[in-house]
């Protein structure tokens, strides 16, 4: 397997100058090969951690959407939202591993169709790993669980949009097919070293192939399964709000922390000045694009509606987060902030229309994952002069495109065969009673 | 004292090769002391830097049991689960301190006897280190933080056991002998270098030390306790379902992440390009039994009882976790997921089977650690060729044995002079009010 | 900019050693460049690695705050008190990114008055490193990523001891203010090489610099707002208590695994051996100090109340923390373990104390961080013995002098225009609705 190819190809490359130097000293000190080795061990050994460490931050983030979602919605659909989150968190990390990570990163027959594989194979030996001179720099299965966890993030945000109402196993059999399959396509065609990635389409940490991926598939559900019961009645749109507000705040707080190891890992090496300073400026501008679209959004969301409405305000945050995930490299901080300021104003407005557009998506992923996510895609340009917009358009109407019409088909089938859809009664009663057989708060809820 | 013996014995040691680097690079380079003086100092700091973060990561883990038991018990008990949950931590840290960490890994008598010294010794001095050639590679109160977070662990796991009916200050006077003597002493058997380890008793990350041990402790307090009225009345079963699921969620999203720190650091090296492979597959292994056992009890609950039962499911991942933690390295990551599915299954049966029993126990917390904990040690020998079955079922009986033993005649002297379960009428109207004076949720619960 | 103005200065610099080790390399190595070229980024790269993961747990602080909160109100404020919360934190990184870290770590007229830039320079070039010869070992923006989190914590103090009748805005308002311009200002005096350091104040991660100075300015903030309605009646006091004890225990954990990352990243460097060992001490000492905080306080609490009082358990590991946060270093863990027991007794009687003088501070800030946070000032003088206690007072005095001062003013004049204090109305609907327009916990709250 090209080691190459297992890269997310990056436009900022300061890891050649450690290289040079590692591949330069090697040769130069025929009997200083064991200082050169160590070095090479040592510089292996740091960035294999860091990718550990900000791989543990992304699965972090499974408890992030767990939490948003469990709390924005009905106490009566609690238990089982939170069953299909640890559901698919499970079966993205099994899928991916089976099959997943094979199709992105294997060998593949053209810049368009993968391949297909099974299974993880060995990690990279000592001598292959001092032969390459530093070129080989990280533990293979420290990338798969990079990568895996990035699956699991992509399948978290079909949940909220399709919550209260959708049919459990008919939603984790689509978890199946989207992070064995669908992800692990497009995936390929962008850090796999597939045609986006020829076409300088450019997308930092995955505004795009994670963010605008699961927007995607849960653009196809929705449209499948219908707005929940009550929602829009008579021409009237009702709010139905979540049970419990500081469950939200939590989800999103972790998924704020968890962004760190999402964006601060993709820059994919740390272990030289260049590079600890690329992660450096990932984090700092992950962090304030958050707070960009977090104060936005608060604003807009008091001057609109008279309210400090947190849960837009929380939304703001993700949102500069989703924005800021295709280029946390290049802009400067300040730019970072208004990048995610501009996510924060987007995402209200999205929401508002999505709504008006009897789009029923409980929690706003469509709204913070796809309309923010192809924002932040379009940003690219405006900081990083070697993106176009014409690859970004075309990398968003992809990924688009190819989600959203795989997604429709496998819903489809599901729907015809198994159905996706709670009955009237299961939906009034809510879910958990008769999914789980559990209430999430017996001793609360008011009858 | 002999650095040896402060190290969990490993079946893989590719620190070997690096070490060898090192010692051959110093006498080699005469007149470049510094430059191997500089990769000591590098890789130490590396090295302390992967226990401080893994050992907070074990930390979490505290927060992670915290919010499971809450949210497993009834609303009128759930101040007094924090309490004891805040509670042991600090006391198993303090104990650990004074006493309990010298018992485990100090000077011993013989291979079953250890010693008896108070409070922790000064740091590894730079010189110590640079002359050790890097055989001392990290630091000892870097080491100390990553065990006291075990000890503290392998108490948590009992205050589940015992929940909603035991007195919190009998607790936590078991707390202080548990984590200051019982647990170190079978620790000294194992990790300290005592008998079990010199047996051939494999036991990577603590599926006995930790898990088993602390599920021994709990089966003494749940025989001399009793179960909880109203659990088991005219030969019926009534479940007692918790109060809050979300919580419970959160507690065991927090467990999994916390896992990563308490098997990926128990590799206890990640500065050279074998054993950051390690602790690599480690953290792949790991995640995927939680994901193997999640998956599996989910379908087995589903199967047997008609309903996708979030709390089996939970304590599926939790199985997983469990069962891999005997041996994290060796598997692949199929098989890793395949011990961790059987954990689940085995999780599943174990909790009906010992509510069938009466043996109560409000958050399975025996079935988790006690029963998976013995699959996880009698699955060591299926991936690794060094371990035998003979070695892990003494290792498990030595354990149950002592821990079991040492419990039961603690819990009884407690039982006969200060009392363990509090008065029918407390029980009655929750521990809550009578222990701790405050109610968990003042203004929810339903009258 | 000067580098050593950026730096938090040490009482323990066994950086040199290390330092010398390099700065002997490089000429001593004429041939040898590239080795010791990749030893300064290898050496580089793990400590802008150090700063980013315990900046990172720094900011996860910002979760603890808001749950510890969230918790301690009642639930018709707890909308309002997460908004304040997120919104704070967010203030905080945009202010102190456009002018707060310059005037703290920038050009100054003089010891006193600091100078006034805008925005963030470029971080180091590896050329600049090289030169310095190690001087510069770590990324300016990882730097401020650890400093922007910390000025978060400092204004996360107010927001409980104002929690359930201050208007929401106001707050934002003084948030901009003394995250911009009022925590800097002190902040240079001591971290920025001002007066305060040239006089031998002692402060190693900010018992002074951050929690007396939010501490101030939550006193500041209460006198000019007066008591909750309700809370001092007829000469009684009657005790408000929190809606939600799991998430006040949650916030509570998350800030004793933050407070790794808050002193053990204040150590600033890790790259070699006396640095790593010096961050594990800090390691162990915070965790110790907490638990001696936790147990202190729950004893204390039994004896004189009866009961084992949770929030007080809670708020003495609070003030565990803070005790220890001025020296994590010198102590050895037993003393570290007194003196965060100390910190633990002091806060419960400065809760009943401030209690009974009528300060109505509904989360017990005020005691846990600026009453414990002098004692913590006090006690560094005990272990350390270059610190003495008159500087210790100077610098306490001088901190609540300034911060309290500056913010009786912003207060005054922010009372005096728009206003403070919701109205009574408002407050007996609780501030959720008027200022939010969303309930916390629609399903939950009895009627």
């Amino acid at each position: 397997m090209n080691m190459a190819m297992k890269l997310k190809p990056k436009t900022y490359w300061g890891g050649a100058i450690f290289l040079a130097v590692l591949a330069g000293a090697i040769p130069a000190m025929a009997e200083d090969t064991d200082v050169a080795a160590t070095l090479v061990n040592l510089a292996y050994s740091i960035d294999t951690f860091y990718f550990l460490v900000t791989g543990a931050l992304v699965m972090w983030m499974a408890a992030g959407f767990t939490m948003l979602e469990a709390g924005l919605v009905r106490s009566k659909n609690t238990v089982e939202i939170l069953t299909k989150n640890v559901g698919l968190y499970s079966i993205a990390c099994i899928m991916y591993m089976i099959v997943g990570y094979n199709i992105m990163y294997g060998d593949s027959l053209n810049s368009v169709i993968p391949g297909l594989s099974f299974f993880l194979g060995p990690d990279n030996s000592v001598d292959e790993v001092l032969a390459s001179g530093g070129d080989i720099y990280y533990s293979n299965l420290a990338d798969f669980f990079f990568q895996v966890v990035f699956v699991a993030t992509a399948m978290s945000i079909v949940s909220g949009a399709v919550a209260e109402r959708m049919k459990l196993f008919s939603f984790l059999l689509f978890a199946v097919i989207l992070t064995g399959f669908i992800y692990p396509v497009q995936g390929f065609w962008k850090w796999g070293g597939g045609f986006l990635d020829g076409l300088g389409f450019s997308d930092f940490a995955g505004s795009g192939v994670v963010h605008l991926c699961g927007a995607s598939a849960a653009i196809a559900g929705v449209l499948l399964l219908g707005p929940r019961k009550g929602k829009y009645v008579d021409g009237r749109i009702n709010a139905i709000p979540g049970a419990n507000l500081p469950l939200a705040t939590l989800g999103t707080l972790i998924l704020w922390l968890g962004w760190f190891g999402f964006n601060g890992g993709s820059e994919l090496i740390i272990s030289n000045i260049d590079e600890a300073n690329a992660v450096a400026i990932v984090f700092v501008n992950t962090n304030t694009a958050a707070a960009g679209g977090l104060v936005a959004a608060l604003l807009l969301a008091r001057a609109w509606f008279g309210k400090a409405d947190l849960t837009m305000a929380l939304n703001g945050a993700l949102a500069g987060l989703v924005a800021i995930t295709a280029e946390p490299l290049a802009p400067s901080p300040l730019v970072a902030t208004i990048i995610g300021a501009i996510g924060g104003l987007i995402v209200v407005v999205s929401i508002i229309f999505l709504d008006k557009a009897k789009i029923d998506d409980p929690v706003g992923a469509i709204s913070v994952h796809g309309v923010v996510g192809v924002w932040g895609l379009l940003a690219v340009p405006l900081s990083n002069p070697d993106a176009s917009f014409v690859a970004q358009i075309i990398g968003a109407v992809v990924i688009f495109g190819w989600v959203f019409g795989t997604s429709l088909v496998v819903w489809g089938i599901i729907k015809a065969t198994m159905g996706i859809r709670i009955s009237e009664e299961e939906e009034h009663e809510g879910c958990d009673i008769s999914e789980c057989g559990l209430e999430a708060y017996p001793e609360f809820t008011k009858d």
